[in-house]
C-alpha cells in the first residue's frame, strides 16, 4: 500500500493534481497495488469524482459534529465530498490525545478509514489502542530529508511492528519519512511494514508516472 | 452586502448547499444585492463552478506558502478552487496577530478579498490597520442567539464605525451576531454598517429562498 | 493518596494557600496518608519551602530543555523551585501525544513524578504505555460538578483498572471528577483505584482542615 | 529602560538568577537607569522578595479570572507573587488578538504594567490601540542572532515610532532582537526608542555585572 500525502504543495493542487491521479490509476492497473492520495480539502471532490481505483483521503479532520465551527473540517463534509478516509495526527497537524480518540470514533461511525500517525514506536504502540485502520510511524527528523527511515533507522520499523502487535493484532502498519525509491519500500516491507506513507518524493517529482513506477517496483 | 458563513453545519454541505446557492442567485436578480457564501473547504470548487453572481469565500486560510503543511489550508488552493475571498480570525477560528497580518498580505498578493473579524470596537479599530477588504464586528456573546446586535447593542456598531474610520477610511464595515431579519439589517445599515455577516439564521432555515427574501428586504 | 489540584483558584494562592498546606500537614500526621498539592507555578517555591511531608507538584510543564522559550514552563525550573512532580495533560491543559511522551521522559530524567490525566478508560490504557508514576482518569463531564465519578460511573473506574493493567502492571491509578467526600473516596478505592485527584471540593471549602479530615476518613 | 527576558534559560533560574538580580541592582545605583527582569514564573516570588529597585515582570499571563484553569497563569497569582508587570504576546508565546485585549485590561485592573510585543511596525501600530505601558518591536528573524535590529534594520525602529505615534501618543516604545552592546542601545535610543528588550545577550553572559555595565553605557 502506497499512501501519498500531497500536503500544501502547490505542485499538486487542482489540474496538476489530477495528472498525479491519472498516473496513479495507470500504476494500479500495471502493478495491481493499492494507492491512496490525500490532496488539499478543496481538491477532494474533484479527485474523488475522477478516481477509479485510487482511494482519496483527507489530510486531517476535526473531532466535531455538525455545528458552529467556522473554518473547521467537518467529517461529514469530507465524506460527502467523496473521501474514503483521512490521515490523523500527522506531525505537521498534531492533535491532543482526547481528540485523536474522538475523531477516530467519528470516522468509524462514518465508515471512513484512518491513517493515524506516530513519531516513534512507543507512541505508535499507545495509539494502536484506538484501533485505526492504519498506524503510520514517521520519525519527524527524517521527514522531507530523502534519508529513508527503512535504511537509516530500520530498528524503528522492527520495534514498531513488535510493540504495536503486542497491543493490537489487526491494525496495518505504514512507515514513512525519507522514503524515495522502490528499494526503500522493499526494505520497509521486509522489516514487517504493510505499506508506506510518502509526500515530497512524489509531489516534487518532474514525472509522476516514472516516479510511481519506480516506487511500485518495491512491492514486487 | 449579505455575507453568509455556512460554518460546519451539515444542512448546507454538498447538494443541500447548492440549493442555498441557487436561492441566493435568485435573490441577487430580484434585489440586486451583493451575496457572499462561505461553505466548507470541500465545497468551494462545486459552489464556485455553479455560481453566477454569488461570490464564494473560504471560512479561513492558513498564513502559509506552498510547502510541507499537512492538513493546512493553502491560500493558493483556495484560489484555484474558485474562491474570491476568505473570512479571517472568526471567533471560532482565531489567529494570533502576526498571522493575521501575514494572511491578509498573502490574500492581497493573490487578489483575494478578506473579511477580518473582531469581537468588539477596539479590536476592530486595531485590526483595520491591516487594511482588509471588510472588517466584521461580532460580539461573541450574541453569536447564534437570535438576539440581533443591531438592536441589543447598537452602540457597538456606532463605536466601531467611528473608531475604525479614525484609523482606516476605506475599509467596509460588516456587523454580525444574532441578525435574523430584514429589519435587523435595516437597523444595522442605518447605524453606518455596509453590510451584515450571518450564519445559522440562514443555514438552519427550512426555506432558503423565503429567508433570504426577508433579509433582502432590509436593504431596500 | 490524595492529590489536590489548586488550578487557578484565587482562594488558594499565596498566604491563603499556605493555610491549606498547614491543614494538609496536620492531616498527614493524624491519618498517615499521602497528600500532594499542586499550586500555581508562582507558589511552588514558597509551598515547598514550607512543607514537611506534603509533596508539591506543578500543574503542568512544557516538553522543553533550557532555551529561548518565553512564557513556557521549564521542567528544570519546576524542580529547582522544589516540586517533586507534575500533573500532565489535564483536560484543562491538554497536550498532543508526542509532547506527552517527551515531557514524561524529561520528568524521569529529572526524577520528577508524573500524574498523567486521561478522560476515559481507553485513553488511560493507551497513555499508560508511557509509564507515568500515576494515571488519573477523570471524565470531563463530571469535573467540578460534585457528582462523584465513583458513584455515578463506577464502571469507568473498573474498566480503567482492567484496561490499564493489561498494558502496564506498575502504574498507580487515580480517579477524579466530582469527588467530594470520604465516602466517595472509599468507593473509589474499593473499585481498585490507588487514590484520588480533587480540586474545587477542597479549594472552595470554608474550612480546609475539616474538609480534609472528612476526605481522609475515606482511606480508613 | 533595560528589560531583560530570562526566557527558559537554565543559566538564570533560582540562585543563579539572584546573581543577575544583584548585578542589576548595582547597575541601577551606578547608572540610575531603569531595569526590568522577567524570570520563570517559579522565580517571581524569590526575585521580588530580594529586589530593591529592579522591577520584576512575568513573561506571560493568561487572560483569565480565578477559576478551573489547570496549568494556566492566573494574573492575580502573578501580582500576589510580587510582579509589577508582564510581557505579553512575545513571538515565542503568541496570543490571539481578542486575548491580547483581554489580558491588557486584566493587567490594568490589577495595576500591572505591560510590555506588548509586535513583530513589525504595522503590528506595533495596530496593537498600540490597546494602550499597553510599553510596545516592544522585535523582528523575529533577528532574535537571538546577535545582529542588532538598531543597526541591521534601523528603519523598523523609525517606522514603528512614527506609526505608533499616529495611533497612540503615550505608549513607550522598546526595541529588541540582536541587541548586544551599549552601542546598539545608543543607536536605538537615537532612532526614537525609549528602551530595549534583551534576553540571551545577558542570560548567556559569563559575567552579568560586566555585561550590564557595557549595556548601561548606551544610556549615557
Amino acid at each position: 500500500m502506497l499512501a501519498i500525502n500531497l500536503k500544501s504543495y502547490k505542485e499538486t493542487i487542482g489540474s496538476n493534481g489530477l495528472k498525479l491521479l491519472e498516473a496513479s490509476e495507470k500504476i494500479i492497473e500495471e502493478y495491481n497495488i493499492d494507492i491512496i492520495l490525500a490532496p488539499q480539502y478543496t481538491d477532494i471532490y474533484i479527485f474523488s469524482s475522477n478516481s477509479k481505483r485510487v482511494r482519496i483521503y483527507a489530510q486531517h479532520m476535526d473531532p466535531i459534529q455538525s455545528g458552529a465551527y467556522t473554518g473547521h473540517i467537518l467529517p461529514e463534509a469530507i465524506k460527502e465530498a467523496g473521501a474514503v478516509g483521512t490521515i490523523i495526527n500527522h506531525s505537521e497537524k498534531k492533535l491532543n490525545v482526547e481528540d485523536i480518540e474522538k475523531v477516530i470514533n467519528i470516522a468509524k461511525n462514518l465508515n471512513l478509514e484512518t491513517i493515524l500517525c506516530a513519531n516513534n514506536s512507543v507512541v505508535a504502540a499507545a495509539l494502536s489502542k484506538f484501533e485505526p485502520t492504519y498506524i503510520a510511524v514517521e520519525p519527524p527528523e527524517l521527514i522531507g530529508t530523502g534519508i529513508p527511515v527503512s535504511k537509516a533507522k530500520p530498528e524503528i520499523i522492527e520495534n514498531t511492528v513488535n510493540m504495536v502487535r503486542d497491543i493490537n493484532k489487526k491494525v496495518k502498519i505504514l512507515v514513512g519519512a525519507g522514503i524515495n525509491s522502490g528499494d526503500d519500500i522493499k526494505k520497509a516491507l521486509e522489516l514487517g511494514a504493510n505499506g508506506v506513507l510518502l509526500a515530497s518524493a512524489v509531489t516534487k517529482s518532474s514525472n509522476f508516472y516514472e516516479k510511481l513506477k519506480n516506487l511500485a517496483e518495491g512491492f514486487k
